[in-house]
Protein backbone atom coordinates (compact mmCIF):
# COMPACT_ATOMS: atom_id res chain seq x y z
CA UNK A 1 0.00 0.00 0.00
CA UNK A 2 2.88 2.04 0.88
CA UNK A 3 4.27 1.78 -2.46
CA UNK A 4 1.06 2.59 -4.21
CA UNK A 5 0.65 5.91 -2.19
CA UNK A 6 4.21 7.41 -3.58
CA UNK A 7 3.65 6.22 -7.10
CA UNK A 8 3.35 8.91 -9.73
CA UNK A 9 -0.16 9.97 -11.11
CA UNK A 10 0.22 9.30 -14.89
CA UNK A 11 -1.11 12.22 -16.85
CA UNK A 12 -1.85 12.21 -20.75
CA UNK A 13 -2.39 14.67 -23.55
CA UNK A 14 -2.59 13.98 -27.49
CA UNK A 15 0.56 16.51 -27.29
CA UNK A 16 1.28 20.29 -25.10
CA UNK A 17 -2.25 21.41 -24.12
CA UNK A 18 -2.47 18.65 -21.70
CA UNK A 19 0.15 20.46 -19.32
CA UNK A 20 -2.61 23.03 -18.56
CA UNK A 21 -4.29 20.26 -16.84
CA UNK A 22 -0.34 18.86 -15.00
CA UNK A 23 -0.13 22.63 -13.91
CA UNK A 24 -3.29 22.41 -12.22
CA UNK A 25 -2.44 19.00 -10.34
CA UNK A 26 0.58 20.52 -9.49
CA UNK A 27 -1.19 23.41 -7.54
CA UNK A 28 -3.90 21.39 -6.25
CA UNK A 29 -2.23 18.34 -4.70
CA UNK A 30 1.67 19.91 -5.03
CA UNK A 31 2.76 16.31 -2.62
CA UNK A 32 2.13 14.17 -5.96
CA UNK A 33 4.24 12.85 -8.20
CA UNK A 34 3.58 13.12 -12.24
CA UNK A 35 4.37 11.25 -15.01
CA UNK A 36 3.22 13.28 -18.18
CA UNK A 37 3.27 11.44 -21.77
CA UNK A 38 2.26 14.17 -24.58
CA UNK A 39 1.51 12.11 -27.89
CA UNK A 40 3.48 14.86 -30.02
CA UNK A 41 4.15 12.42 -33.31
CA UNK A 42 0.84 11.90 -33.92
CA UNK A 43 -1.25 15.28 -32.65
CA UNK A 44 -3.83 16.56 -33.24
CA UNK A 45 -6.47 14.18 -31.83
CA UNK A 46 -9.46 16.79 -32.93
CA UNK A 47 -9.17 15.49 -36.53
CA UNK A 48 -8.99 11.79 -35.94
CA UNK A 49 -11.84 8.63 -35.70
CA UNK A 50 -12.90 7.38 -32.40
CA UNK A 51 -11.56 4.15 -33.34
CA UNK A 52 -7.67 5.37 -33.99
CA UNK A 53 -7.94 7.96 -30.50
CA UNK A 54 -8.80 4.35 -28.42
CA UNK A 55 -6.05 2.55 -30.07
CA UNK A 56 -3.46 5.58 -29.29
CA UNK A 57 -4.62 5.97 -26.19
CA UNK A 58 -4.39 2.09 -24.96
CA UNK A 59 -1.05 2.59 -26.05
CA UNK A 60 -0.08 5.54 -24.21
CA UNK A 61 -1.93 4.46 -21.21
CA UNK A 62 0.13 0.54 -21.41
CA UNK A 63 3.30 2.90 -21.32
CA UNK A 64 2.00 4.90 -18.10
CA UNK A 65 1.63 1.59 -16.74
CA UNK A 66 4.86 0.32 -17.18
CA UNK A 67 6.07 3.80 -15.35
CA UNK A 68 3.93 2.42 -11.75
CA UNK A 69 1.33 4.90 -12.20
CA UNK A 70 -0.75 4.70 -9.14
CA UNK A 71 -3.88 6.72 -11.56
CA UNK A 72 -4.51 7.72 -15.57
CA UNK A 73 -5.96 11.56 -15.60
CA UNK A 74 -6.77 11.54 -19.40
CA UNK A 75 -5.55 15.25 -19.86
CA UNK A 76 -6.98 15.73 -23.49
CA UNK A 77 -10.81 16.63 -24.11
CA UNK A 78 -10.90 14.57 -27.85
CA UNK A 79 -9.61 10.84 -25.57
CA UNK A 80 -11.79 12.07 -23.02
CA UNK A 81 -14.62 11.84 -25.04
CA UNK A 82 -14.10 8.70 -26.68
CA UNK A 83 -11.25 6.40 -24.75
CA UNK A 84 -12.17 7.09 -21.48
CA UNK A 85 -14.51 3.76 -21.38
CA UNK A 86 -12.04 1.74 -23.15
CA UNK A 87 -9.15 2.45 -20.79
CA UNK A 88 -11.30 1.98 -17.46
CA UNK A 89 -12.25 -1.12 -18.98
CA UNK A 90 -8.29 -2.20 -19.86
CA UNK A 91 -6.83 -0.88 -17.07
CA UNK A 92 -6.85 -1.88 -13.42
CA UNK A 93 -6.38 1.17 -11.94
CA UNK A 94 -8.69 3.99 -11.49
CA UNK A 95 -9.04 6.18 -15.24
CA UNK A 96 -10.85 9.70 -15.37
CA UNK A 97 -10.79 12.27 -17.66
CA UNK A 98 -11.33 15.90 -18.33
CA UNK A 99 -14.73 15.93 -19.81
CA UNK A 100 -17.09 14.69 -16.82
CA UNK A 101 -15.68 17.37 -14.48
CA UNK A 102 -16.17 20.01 -16.59
CA UNK A 103 -19.63 19.16 -17.56
CA UNK A 104 -20.61 18.55 -13.82
CA UNK A 105 -19.45 22.17 -12.88
CA UNK A 106 -20.98 23.65 -15.73
CA UNK A 107 -24.50 22.28 -15.36
CA UNK A 108 -23.73 23.23 -11.35
CA UNK A 109 -22.94 26.80 -12.41
CA UNK A 110 -25.05 27.63 -14.88
CA UNK A 111 -28.06 30.06 -13.74
CA UNK A 112 -30.02 29.83 -16.72
CA UNK A 113 -29.42 26.23 -18.07
CA UNK A 114 -27.92 28.21 -21.30
CA UNK A 115 -24.64 26.27 -21.59
CA UNK A 116 -22.29 26.41 -24.81
CA UNK A 117 -19.16 24.29 -25.37
CA UNK A 118 -16.37 24.75 -27.86
CA UNK A 119 -13.41 22.00 -28.70
CA UNK A 120 -12.04 20.05 -31.59
CA UNK A 121 -14.19 19.09 -33.93
CA UNK A 122 -13.47 15.34 -32.62
CA UNK A 123 -15.15 16.20 -29.30
CA UNK A 124 -17.86 18.60 -30.54
CA UNK A 125 -18.91 15.56 -32.97
CA UNK A 126 -19.19 12.48 -29.80
CA UNK A 127 -21.50 15.36 -28.24
CA UNK A 128 -20.32 14.27 -24.76
CA UNK A 129 -20.68 17.31 -22.98
CA UNK A 130 -23.88 17.55 -23.68
CA UNK A 131 -24.76 13.99 -22.77
CA UNK A 132 -22.91 14.74 -19.74
CA UNK A 133 -24.87 17.86 -18.98
CA UNK A 134 -27.98 17.04 -19.85
CA UNK A 135 -27.91 13.85 -17.34
CA UNK A 136 -27.26 15.79 -14.71
CA UNK A 137 -29.46 18.36 -15.36
CA UNK A 138 -31.83 17.14 -18.02
CA UNK A 139 -33.33 20.69 -18.82
CA UNK A 140 -30.36 22.29 -19.58
CA UNK A 141 -29.79 24.02 -23.31
CA UNK A 142 -26.20 22.94 -24.50
CA UNK A 143 -24.86 24.56 -27.91
CA UNK A 144 -21.51 22.82 -29.39
CA UNK A 145 -19.35 24.79 -31.82
CA UNK A 146 -15.75 23.29 -33.09
CA UNK A 147 -13.39 25.67 -33.50
CA UNK A 148 -10.68 23.80 -35.67
CA UNK A 149 -8.14 27.16 -36.21
CA UNK A 150 -7.66 27.99 -32.39
CA UNK A 151 -4.65 25.09 -31.63
CA UNK A 152 -2.90 26.45 -34.92
CA UNK A 153 -3.19 29.46 -34.12
CA UNK A 154 -2.08 29.12 -30.59
CA UNK A 155 0.75 26.91 -31.61
CA UNK A 156 1.91 29.53 -33.99
CA UNK A 157 1.79 32.01 -30.95
CA UNK A 158 -0.85 34.36 -32.12
CA UNK A 159 -2.29 34.43 -28.66
CA UNK A 160 -3.33 38.02 -28.53
CA UNK A 161 -3.20 38.66 -32.62
CA UNK A 162 -5.99 40.41 -34.50
CA UNK A 163 -6.59 37.67 -37.04
CA UNK A 164 -7.00 35.25 -33.59
CA UNK A 165 -9.30 38.03 -32.39
CA UNK A 166 -11.43 37.83 -35.95
CA UNK A 167 -11.20 34.12 -35.84
CA UNK A 168 -12.86 33.88 -31.82
CA UNK A 169 -15.34 36.08 -32.69
CA UNK A 170 -16.69 34.11 -35.76
CA UNK A 171 -16.55 31.12 -34.26
CA UNK A 172 -18.26 32.75 -30.60
CA UNK A 173 -21.10 34.47 -32.98
CA UNK A 174 -23.71 31.99 -32.28
CA UNK A 175 -22.66 31.49 -28.84
CA UNK A 176 -23.58 35.07 -28.39
CA UNK A 177 -26.69 34.81 -30.19
CA UNK A 178 -28.13 32.15 -28.12
CA UNK A 179 -27.44 34.01 -25.03
CA UNK A 180 -25.08 31.24 -23.10
CA UNK A 181 -24.86 31.93 -19.56
CA UNK A 182 -21.48 29.37 -19.11
CA UNK A 183 -18.80 28.67 -21.35
CA UNK A 184 -17.28 25.06 -21.58
CA UNK A 185 -13.53 25.52 -22.73
CA UNK A 186 -13.80 22.08 -23.98
CA UNK A 187 -10.02 21.90 -25.22
CA UNK A 188 -6.50 22.21 -22.86
CA UNK A 189 -5.51 24.39 -25.99
CA UNK A 190 -8.00 27.05 -24.89
CA UNK A 191 -7.22 28.38 -21.66
CA UNK A 192 -4.49 30.13 -23.67
CA UNK A 193 -7.18 32.58 -25.25
CA UNK A 194 -8.91 32.93 -22.25
CA UNK A 195 -8.79 36.75 -22.01
CA UNK A 196 -9.85 36.71 -25.50
CA UNK A 197 -12.64 34.49 -25.19
CA UNK A 198 -14.00 36.55 -22.04
CA UNK A 199 -13.74 39.63 -23.76
CA UNK A 200 -15.53 38.84 -26.52
CA UNK A 201 -18.74 36.86 -24.30
CA UNK A 202 -18.41 39.57 -21.92
CA UNK A 203 -18.31 39.77 -18.14
CA UNK A 204 -22.16 38.23 -17.47
CA UNK A 205 -20.91 34.60 -18.93
CA UNK A 206 -18.55 32.35 -16.73
CA UNK A 207 -15.81 30.51 -18.69
CA UNK A 208 -14.91 26.93 -17.76
CA UNK A 209 -12.31 25.49 -17.57
CA UNK A 210 -12.53 21.53 -17.13
CA UNK A 211 -8.80 21.68 -15.70
CA UNK A 212 -9.31 22.62 -12.10
CA UNK A 213 -12.00 20.77 -12.00
CA UNK A 214 -10.38 17.97 -12.80
CA UNK A 215 -7.46 18.27 -10.25
CA UNK A 216 -10.18 18.74 -7.60
CA UNK A 217 -11.81 15.18 -8.80
CA UNK A 218 -8.23 13.35 -8.67
CA UNK A 219 -7.86 14.69 -5.43
CA UNK A 220 -10.98 13.17 -4.00
CA UNK A 221 -10.25 10.08 -5.91
CA UNK A 222 -6.91 9.73 -4.32
CA UNK A 223 -8.02 10.44 -1.00
CA UNK A 224 -11.10 8.05 -1.78
CA UNK A 225 -8.71 5.09 -2.46
CA UNK A 226 -6.48 5.63 0.05
CA UNK A 227 -3.52 6.23 -2.00
CA UNK A 228 -3.04 9.98 -1.80
CA UNK A 229 0.43 10.63 -0.87
CA UNK A 230 0.31 12.16 2.41
CA UNK A 231 2.27 9.58 4.74
CA UNK A 232 4.76 12.02 5.54
CA UNK A 233 7.23 10.77 2.77
CA UNK A 234 9.29 13.31 1.70
CA UNK A 235 8.98 14.14 -2.40
CA UNK A 236 11.66 13.76 -4.05
CA UNK A 237 13.70 16.54 -5.72
CA UNK A 238 11.98 16.35 -9.30
CA UNK A 239 8.98 14.41 -9.14
CA UNK A 240 7.93 15.39 -12.30
CA UNK A 241 8.93 13.28 -15.37
CA UNK A 242 7.95 13.91 -18.94
CA UNK A 243 7.71 11.61 -22.17
CA UNK A 244 6.93 12.68 -25.41
CA UNK A 245 6.33 10.94 -28.95
CA UNK A 246 8.62 13.10 -30.94
CA UNK A 247 10.03 16.56 -30.80
CA UNK A 248 11.45 16.44 -27.09
CA UNK A 249 13.73 19.29 -27.04
CA UNK A 250 11.04 21.34 -28.46
CA UNK A 251 8.59 20.22 -25.84
CA UNK A 252 10.73 20.59 -23.13
CA UNK A 253 10.94 24.51 -24.05
CA UNK A 254 7.09 24.59 -24.51
CA UNK A 255 6.96 22.66 -20.97
CA UNK A 256 9.53 24.84 -19.25
CA UNK A 257 7.52 27.99 -20.36
CA UNK A 258 4.48 27.31 -18.92
CA UNK A 259 4.77 25.02 -16.11
CA UNK A 260 6.15 26.44 -12.26
CA UNK A 261 9.22 24.34 -12.57
CA UNK A 262 12.14 23.61 -14.19
CA UNK A 263 11.29 21.23 -16.93
CA UNK A 264 15.11 19.83 -17.74
CA UNK A 265 14.70 17.02 -19.61
CA UNK A 266 11.54 15.14 -22.11
CA UNK A 267 12.67 11.44 -23.16
CA UNK A 268 11.45 9.76 -26.05
CA UNK A 269 9.18 7.08 -26.29
CA UNK A 270 8.61 4.85 -29.55
CA UNK A 271 4.55 4.71 -28.27
CA UNK A 272 3.56 2.50 -31.36
CA UNK A 273 5.22 -0.76 -29.69
CA UNK A 274 3.21 -0.29 -26.45
CA UNK B 1 8.58 -7.12 -67.80
CA UNK B 2 5.19 -6.83 -69.38
CA UNK B 3 3.79 -7.38 -65.35
CA UNK B 4 6.03 -3.96 -64.08
CA UNK B 5 4.55 -2.17 -67.37
CA UNK B 6 1.37 -2.93 -65.93
CA UNK B 7 2.08 -2.24 -62.15
CA UNK B 8 0.46 1.20 -60.83
CA UNK B 9 2.39 3.82 -59.76
CA UNK B 10 2.71 4.12 -55.93
CA UNK B 11 1.76 7.85 -54.53
CA UNK B 12 1.56 8.73 -50.77
CA UNK B 13 1.19 11.71 -48.73
CA UNK B 14 0.71 12.72 -45.45
CA UNK B 15 -3.03 13.14 -45.81
CA UNK B 16 -5.47 14.40 -48.68
CA UNK B 17 -2.93 17.49 -50.07
CA UNK B 18 -1.13 14.91 -52.31
CA UNK B 19 -4.22 14.34 -54.27
CA UNK B 20 -3.05 17.50 -55.94
CA UNK B 21 -0.18 15.53 -57.45
CA UNK B 22 -2.09 12.33 -57.99
CA UNK B 23 -4.26 14.85 -60.10
CA UNK B 24 -1.34 15.84 -62.08
CA UNK B 25 -0.28 11.74 -63.13
CA UNK B 26 -3.92 11.29 -63.94
CA UNK B 27 -3.45 14.44 -66.58
CA UNK B 28 -0.02 13.95 -67.66
CA UNK B 29 0.00 9.65 -67.72
CA UNK B 30 -3.54 8.66 -67.90
CA UNK B 31 -2.65 5.14 -69.30
CA UNK B 32 -0.63 4.66 -65.66
CA UNK B 33 -2.55 2.70 -63.21
CA UNK B 34 -2.36 4.35 -59.69
CA UNK B 35 -2.17 3.27 -55.78
CA UNK B 36 -2.16 5.93 -53.45
CA UNK B 37 -1.99 5.93 -49.52
CA UNK B 38 -2.74 8.82 -47.54
CA UNK B 39 -1.77 9.09 -43.77
CA UNK B 40 -4.83 10.84 -42.56
CA UNK B 41 -4.09 9.27 -39.22
CA UNK B 42 -0.85 11.01 -38.24
CA UNK B 43 -1.41 13.65 -40.71
CA UNK B 44 0.52 16.68 -40.29
CA UNK B 45 4.09 15.63 -40.84
CA UNK B 46 5.33 19.49 -41.25
CA UNK B 47 5.44 19.56 -37.28
CA UNK B 48 7.12 16.47 -36.40
CA UNK B 49 10.87 15.65 -36.48
CA UNK B 50 12.79 14.14 -39.20
CA UNK B 51 13.41 10.94 -37.50
CA UNK B 52 9.63 10.40 -37.27
CA UNK B 53 8.30 11.53 -40.26
CA UNK B 54 11.39 8.89 -42.46
CA UNK B 55 10.16 6.10 -39.68
CA UNK B 56 6.17 6.90 -41.04
CA UNK B 57 7.79 6.72 -44.29
CA UNK B 58 9.55 3.64 -44.95
CA UNK B 59 6.17 2.18 -43.18
CA UNK B 60 4.14 3.31 -46.03
CA UNK B 61 6.37 2.94 -48.75
CA UNK B 62 6.29 -1.07 -47.60
CA UNK B 63 2.57 -0.95 -47.89
CA UNK B 64 2.86 0.52 -51.18
CA UNK B 65 5.19 -2.45 -52.40
CA UNK B 66 2.35 -5.23 -51.04
CA UNK B 67 0.71 -3.65 -53.66
CA UNK B 68 3.14 -4.11 -56.37
CA UNK B 69 3.97 -0.82 -57.29
CA UNK B 70 6.82 -0.47 -60.11
CA UNK B 71 7.69 3.12 -58.67
CA UNK B 72 6.68 5.47 -55.88
CA UNK B 73 6.36 9.28 -55.42
CA UNK B 74 6.04 11.11 -52.37
CA UNK B 75 3.59 13.12 -52.74
CA UNK B 76 4.55 15.76 -49.88
CA UNK B 77 7.10 18.17 -49.65
CA UNK B 78 7.81 17.86 -45.74
CA UNK B 79 8.23 13.88 -47.09
CA UNK B 80 10.35 14.50 -49.88
CA UNK B 81 12.84 16.86 -47.94
CA UNK B 82 13.54 14.56 -45.39
CA UNK B 83 12.91 10.78 -46.28
CA UNK B 84 13.48 10.51 -50.07
CA UNK B 85 16.94 9.69 -49.24
CA UNK B 86 16.36 6.81 -46.86
CA UNK B 87 13.14 5.42 -48.86
CA UNK B 88 15.90 5.43 -51.91
CA UNK B 89 18.59 3.35 -50.26
CA UNK B 90 15.67 0.95 -48.59
CA UNK B 91 13.51 0.26 -51.69
CA UNK B 92 14.25 -1.77 -54.78
CA UNK B 93 12.19 0.71 -57.25
CA UNK B 94 12.47 4.52 -58.02
CA UNK B 95 11.60 6.53 -55.68
CA UNK B 96 10.90 10.33 -56.94
CA UNK B 97 9.82 13.14 -54.90
CA UNK B 98 8.28 16.84 -55.39
CA UNK B 99 11.03 19.18 -54.25
CA UNK B 100 13.68 18.34 -56.80
CA UNK B 101 11.34 18.91 -59.57
CA UNK B 102 9.85 22.19 -58.00
CA UNK B 103 13.28 23.14 -57.05
CA UNK B 104 14.47 22.63 -61.08
CA UNK B 105 11.69 24.70 -62.71
CA UNK B 106 12.46 27.49 -60.20
CA UNK B 107 15.82 27.44 -60.69
CA UNK B 108 15.63 27.23 -64.35
CA UNK B 109 12.38 30.26 -65.10
CA UNK B 110 13.24 32.52 -62.50
CA UNK B 111 14.47 35.82 -64.37
CA UNK B 112 16.72 37.35 -61.78
CA UNK B 113 17.54 34.36 -59.12
CA UNK B 114 15.55 35.70 -56.51
CA UNK B 115 13.41 32.60 -55.43
CA UNK B 116 11.28 32.69 -52.47
CA UNK B 117 9.87 28.56 -50.75
CA UNK B 118 6.67 28.76 -48.72
CA UNK B 119 5.92 25.36 -47.08
CA UNK B 120 5.93 23.71 -43.74
CA UNK B 121 7.85 23.92 -41.03
CA UNK B 122 9.48 21.10 -40.92
CA UNK B 123 10.50 21.65 -44.73
CA UNK B 124 11.34 25.58 -44.40
CA UNK B 125 13.40 23.86 -41.69
CA UNK B 126 15.41 21.48 -44.01
CA UNK B 127 16.41 24.20 -46.27
CA UNK B 128 16.23 21.46 -48.94
CA UNK B 129 14.54 23.50 -51.61
CA UNK B 130 17.63 26.32 -50.99
CA UNK B 131 20.01 23.10 -51.06
CA UNK B 132 18.50 22.19 -54.66
CA UNK B 133 17.91 25.22 -56.28
CA UNK B 134 21.57 26.77 -55.21
CA UNK B 135 23.53 23.15 -56.65
CA UNK B 136 21.86 24.13 -60.15
CA UNK B 137 22.37 27.98 -59.48
CA UNK B 138 25.01 28.81 -57.23
CA UNK B 139 24.10 32.18 -57.19
CA UNK B 140 20.41 32.61 -56.54
CA UNK B 141 19.12 33.88 -53.86
CA UNK B 142 16.43 32.01 -51.76
CA UNK B 143 14.21 33.10 -49.08
CA UNK B 144 12.15 30.61 -47.32
CA UNK B 145 9.04 31.12 -45.22
CA UNK B 146 7.10 28.22 -42.80
CA UNK B 147 3.32 29.25 -43.17
CA UNK B 148 2.14 27.01 -40.59
CA UNK B 149 -1.54 28.16 -40.64
CA UNK B 150 -2.25 27.36 -44.71
CA UNK B 151 -3.33 24.29 -44.10
CA UNK B 152 -5.55 24.48 -41.47
CA UNK B 153 -7.10 27.58 -43.11
CA UNK B 154 -7.59 25.29 -46.48
CA UNK B 155 -8.83 22.15 -44.04
CA UNK B 156 -11.42 24.71 -42.51
CA UNK B 157 -12.64 25.17 -46.10
CA UNK B 158 -11.76 29.23 -45.46
CA UNK B 159 -9.78 29.08 -49.28
CA UNK B 160 -11.24 32.69 -50.57
CA UNK B 161 -11.85 34.18 -46.85
CA UNK B 162 -10.64 37.20 -45.69
CA UNK B 163 -8.96 36.03 -42.54
CA UNK B 164 -7.06 33.48 -44.79
CA UNK B 165 -5.99 36.66 -47.01
CA UNK B 166 -5.04 38.51 -43.86
CA UNK B 167 -2.70 35.56 -42.41
CA UNK B 168 -1.22 35.55 -46.36
CA UNK B 169 -0.73 38.80 -46.75
CA UNK B 170 1.75 38.47 -43.59
CA UNK B 171 3.07 35.17 -44.59
CA UNK B 172 3.97 36.74 -47.78
CA UNK B 173 5.55 40.21 -47.03
CA UNK B 174 8.76 39.54 -46.31
CA UNK B 175 9.01 37.88 -49.60
CA UNK B 176 7.26 41.17 -51.59
CA UNK B 177 10.01 43.18 -49.77
CA UNK B 178 12.74 40.68 -50.69
CA UNK B 179 11.19 41.14 -54.39
CA UNK B 180 11.09 37.43 -54.85
CA UNK B 181 10.63 37.14 -59.04
CA UNK B 182 9.51 32.76 -58.79
CA UNK B 183 7.68 31.28 -55.47
CA UNK B 184 7.61 28.01 -54.77
CA UNK B 185 4.14 26.68 -53.53
CA UNK B 186 6.15 24.17 -51.45
CA UNK B 187 3.58 22.39 -49.69
CA UNK B 188 0.48 20.43 -51.32
CA UNK B 189 -2.29 21.95 -50.38
CA UNK B 190 -0.65 25.53 -50.79
CA UNK B 191 -2.21 25.38 -54.42
CA UNK B 192 -5.42 25.34 -53.16
CA UNK B 193 -4.71 29.20 -52.42
CA UNK B 194 -2.95 29.92 -55.50
CA UNK B 195 -5.43 32.84 -56.66
CA UNK B 196 -4.66 34.78 -53.59
CA UNK B 197 -1.21 33.83 -53.42
CA UNK B 198 -1.07 35.14 -56.96
CA UNK B 199 -3.06 38.18 -56.03
CA UNK B 200 -1.18 39.18 -52.93
CA UNK B 201 2.66 38.51 -55.19
CA UNK B 202 1.35 40.41 -58.02
CA UNK B 203 1.56 39.56 -62.05
CA UNK B 204 5.49 39.61 -62.37
CA UNK B 205 5.35 36.62 -60.01
CA UNK B 206 6.02 33.09 -61.43
CA UNK B 207 4.77 30.52 -59.18
CA UNK B 208 5.84 27.25 -59.14
CA UNK B 209 3.46 24.41 -58.15
CA UNK B 210 6.05 21.30 -57.91
CA UNK B 211 2.90 18.83 -58.69
CA UNK B 212 3.11 19.35 -62.73
CA UNK B 213 7.19 18.88 -62.74
CA UNK B 214 6.78 16.00 -61.07
CA UNK B 215 4.20 14.12 -63.23
CA UNK B 216 6.62 15.10 -66.22
CA UNK B 217 9.62 13.66 -64.29
CA UNK B 218 7.93 10.39 -63.17
CA UNK B 219 6.55 10.41 -66.92
CA UNK B 220 10.37 10.48 -68.28
CA UNK B 221 11.27 7.88 -65.35
CA UNK B 222 8.84 5.54 -66.44
CA UNK B 223 10.12 5.79 -70.24
CA UNK B 224 13.85 5.87 -68.85
CA UNK B 225 13.20 2.66 -67.13
CA UNK B 226 11.39 1.01 -70.07
CA UNK B 227 8.26 0.66 -67.48
CA UNK B 228 5.87 2.77 -69.15
CA UNK B 229 2.10 1.34 -69.66
CA UNK B 230 2.02 1.62 -73.15
CA UNK B 231 2.15 -1.49 -74.48
CA UNK B 232 -1.78 -1.47 -75.44
CA UNK B 233 -3.33 -3.23 -72.61
CA UNK B 234 -5.88 -1.24 -71.90
CA UNK B 235 -6.37 -0.46 -68.70
CA UNK B 236 -9.40 -1.17 -66.38
CA UNK B 237 -12.37 0.44 -65.26
CA UNK B 238 -11.06 1.30 -62.15
CA UNK B 239 -7.49 2.10 -62.16
CA UNK B 240 -6.93 4.09 -59.30
CA UNK B 241 -6.98 2.46 -55.45
CA UNK B 242 -7.09 4.65 -52.14
CA UNK B 243 -5.85 3.31 -49.00
CA UNK B 244 -6.20 5.71 -45.60
CA UNK B 245 -4.74 5.07 -42.26
CA UNK B 246 -7.89 6.59 -40.97
CA UNK B 247 -11.19 8.46 -41.90
CA UNK B 248 -11.53 6.62 -44.58
CA UNK B 249 -15.10 8.32 -45.50
CA UNK B 250 -14.28 11.58 -45.12
CA UNK B 251 -11.40 11.14 -47.72
CA UNK B 252 -13.36 9.73 -50.13
CA UNK B 253 -16.01 12.60 -49.97
CA UNK B 254 -12.49 14.91 -50.40
CA UNK B 255 -10.74 13.06 -52.74
CA UNK B 256 -14.06 12.40 -54.96
CA UNK B 257 -14.61 16.98 -55.08
CA UNK B 258 -10.96 17.35 -56.23
CA UNK B 259 -10.45 14.53 -58.18
CA UNK B 260 -11.68 14.27 -62.36
CA UNK B 261 -12.90 10.56 -61.47
CA UNK B 262 -15.33 8.86 -58.94
CA UNK B 263 -13.75 7.84 -56.18
CA UNK B 264 -16.31 4.48 -55.04
CA UNK B 265 -14.15 3.76 -52.11
CA UNK B 266 -10.76 4.10 -49.79
CA UNK B 267 -9.56 1.40 -47.83
CA UNK B 268 -8.12 1.93 -44.05
CA UNK B 269 -4.77 0.40 -43.46
CA UNK B 270 -3.45 -0.43 -40.20
CA UNK B 271 -0.07 1.14 -41.24
CA UNK B 272 1.93 1.19 -38.16
CA UNK B 273 2.42 -2.65 -38.86
CA UNK B 274 4.73 -2.41 -41.42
Amino acid sequence: MNDLREAPIGVFDSGIGGLTVAREIMRQIPEERIVYFGDTARVPYGSKSGKTIIRYSCQIARFLKTRGVKVIVVACNTASAYALEALQQEMDIPVIGVVRPGARVAARESIGGNIGVIGTAATVGSHIYQKYIQSLRPEAQVFEKACPLFVPLVEEGWRKDPVTRIVAERYLQEMKERKVDTLILGCTHYPLLRSMVADIMGPDVVLVNPAYETAMELKQLLRRENIENCGGSKIEENPYEFFVSDQAEKFRTFADSILPIDITTAKQVPIEEY
